[in-house]
């Protein structure tokens, strides 16, 4: 899939209809005006499937849609999206709010406010600004679209930090899948870990939905780290509304799947590639590890390390640092078994250096897509993982992010 | 304690002479030349006690430091310290290296060579240059003083990308202790942190040294957060050479040990105040906590979050970053409870926002010290640890560093 998408590219979509336009939220806090507020329908039900953030402080859409989809997974109709405010750490007052907006786009499309879905991104522990939400929700309304274009149009409203939109889409016999994302910051593994919505004319059951989700989340959003941190309102949600006659059951879920879950693996990729500051796009492979679990946990030390992303951002092949981030992961491993390859070329081998060529290890490190492969020579279980540096303009972008 | 310690400041300490000079460690890798090697050595066997590295992939230095504190706890004579390499990642020839320069030592200042230990900081995966190493060693043998000036010159010799030398010191009666530190990066809770040394010419029993040793690292260098790495090379060392004539035993360790927690913690905070890149202290206080244990896994899950650290190098008061980094610390704990504060400022009741001044949060966020107290509304237990900001400066440190 190319690395950005075309509205031209999409497959048809039946029975999805999509408006984005600018609400004045970003206005409401005194920042300059984009489009801020994003409404996705379904023509009839859909059987949704969603994972969510792990962190305990959960924003109000999350609380909401939790309690949503445990009452009726089968009958999902739209699902709203606000930036400018996460409505996290919001209390009562925010949960009250997640509500009323699920009621106002419920009551425009006509159907139940429980068939409504709500996602928010953007600063914490700042209120929605409420007459501004429904009036947006009354105007989207009256202008969704079924266009391709309108794709486009939500994977842009969607962005903060994003400096591109994410769209990514698959096909599936006579039925297709269009999935957009927004990422940036806030991206780490083991949680649903930022926004994404897909939407299918699949027709499938919830419960397997569910389990293909968890699945494809598992070997894409959660295989991501930009910083390390864990966001208050990441979501992916499949909403699949069955219109384009095609079932999906036990004897082809192993192929939907696969189409799922690359296409959340296009959209990760994407979040890490456009992660905040970005400028090298890291391919991190364990390989020889006990297990899985464990492969993971170091690939997620070693990413989330600031002196390894820092050395990857300065282009250096300061390995050491690698090896250093794995021997804190909590995992049991040899030192003297450690082997590194940037790329095709091995400098450690026996966890000491090769007497390799400095100039080409340079080389490798300060191209703009490396492969680093760790092999910790205990096993025959490994993980892969995508992962970014760390640079000056993250900090200016977070530094700077509210105010 | 005033922020930099003057040698006419420090006490007389019996026993122990130092010597610091440029040996060309830096020039052989090629690097503008400084003072690298250090040698501290006592006229009398030390009892002497250490905390090293948790981390797996431990540097040769800490290994066979290891090995020599275990053969005989009351004997050593001397610490060796060079910086420009860290010799970890360097396999057997590491170990070789390592035990050569202990054994240069002792045949410099007749002693046995399992009376010497060493310590390295540098880059990791590089070797020891060892003719400079001999050089630099028979050198340093001759010039050793028990000037206070020679304690200044040591603590500036083992500095890396610290900015300032590392001194405390703290009196017990007639007895003295002087400590030395280098931190800088790789600076993270749960292990000794950093290069430390303290001599006293108290008298202490190794055990006892060791258990004080323990809960003064445990207080200090185990509450200071500046990146979150953890290096391959962390040691506190003490070594208690008696020649004062003041004994501590058990009826007086308790003072003897809150003296030695004072002065680590003085070394402590002096890390993170020159921090790589530093422009804030953050004083953090996780209060309401049901264990220390889960108040400092929540205090350390905030200090580590890069989004924390750049809302604190913008001076930004953007405390949602706070709680979302709370929330997925692995701690049970209740959004509805939280509450936080910047200095005397209450931001936070009941997990959501007050209606407080933001001019007045900005001006708490903006000050270069900064108070945050955040508490969990769950029990009675409480922790304080001492982190940073992340600033455009540690990535251009860190980015560049070994390049």
């Amino acid at each position: 899939m190319p690395l950005e998408i075309l509205p031209t590219d999409l497959p048809p979509l039946r029975g999805f209809r999509l408006g984005a336009l600018d609400a004045g939220l970003y206005a409401h806090f005194g920042k300059p005006t984009r489009p801020d507020l994003t409404l996705i329908a379904s023509a009839s039900d859909c059987a949704a499937a969603a994972v969510f953030t792990t962190n305990l402080v959960k924003a109000a859409p999350v609380l909401l849609d939790q309690a949503h989809l445990a009452a009726q997974p089968s009958a999902m109709r739209a699902v709203l999206i606000n930036t400018a405010s996460a409505n996290a750490c919001t209390g009562e007052r925010g949960l009250a709010n997640a509500a009323q907006c699920a009621a106002w786009v419920a009551e425009a499309l006509g159907c139940q406010k429980e068939q409504v879905l709500v996602m928010s991104t953007g600063v914490i522990g700042t209120h929605l600004p409420m007459p501004r939400m429904q009036a947006g929700i009354e105007q989207l309304v009256q202008s969704l679209s079924d266009s391709p274009e309108a794709w486009s149009a939500a994977a842009r409203a969607i962005m903060t930090t994003d400096t591109r939109p994410k769209l990514a889409y698959a096909t599936f016999g006579g039925a297709a899948l269009i999935g957009i994302a927004k990422g940036a910051g806030m991206i780490a593994p083991n949680m649903a870990t930022m926004l994404s919505v897909i939407a299918t004319d699949a027709h499938i059951a919830p419960d397997l939905l569910q389990a293909m989700l968890r699945r494809a989340v598992d070997r894409s959003f959660n295989c991501i780290v930009v910083d390390g941190d864990m966001s208050t309102n990441d979501t992916a949600l499949v909403m699949a509304n069955g219109m384009s006659g095609v079932r999906v059951d036990e004897h082809n879920a192993a192929r939907f799947g696969a189409a799922l879950t690359e296409l959340c693996l296009n959209l990760a990729q994407a979040i890490v590639r456009d992660g905040e500051g970005v400028t090298k796009f890291i391919t991190l492979h364990i390989t020889g590890a006990r297990s899985v679990a464990e492969a993971r946990r170091i690939g997620n030390a070693i990413a989330t390390s600031a002196l390894v992303k820092t050395a990857f951002y300065g282009g250096d092949p300061n390995w050491g640092r690698i090896l250093a981030a794995a021997g804190r992961a909590d995992v049991p491993l040899d030192p003297a078994r450690l082997a590194l390859w940037y790329n095709d070329l091995q400098l450690v081998a026996e966890g000491a250096p090769l007497n390799y060529d400095e100039a080409r290890a340079k080389l490798h490190a300060q191209q703009r897509e490396l492969s680093v492969r760790l092999d910790l020579g205990l096993g025959e279980a490994e993980a892969t993982l995508w992962t970014c540096d760390l640079s000056h303009d993250y900090v200016s972008i977070n530094g700077h992010y509210r105010t």
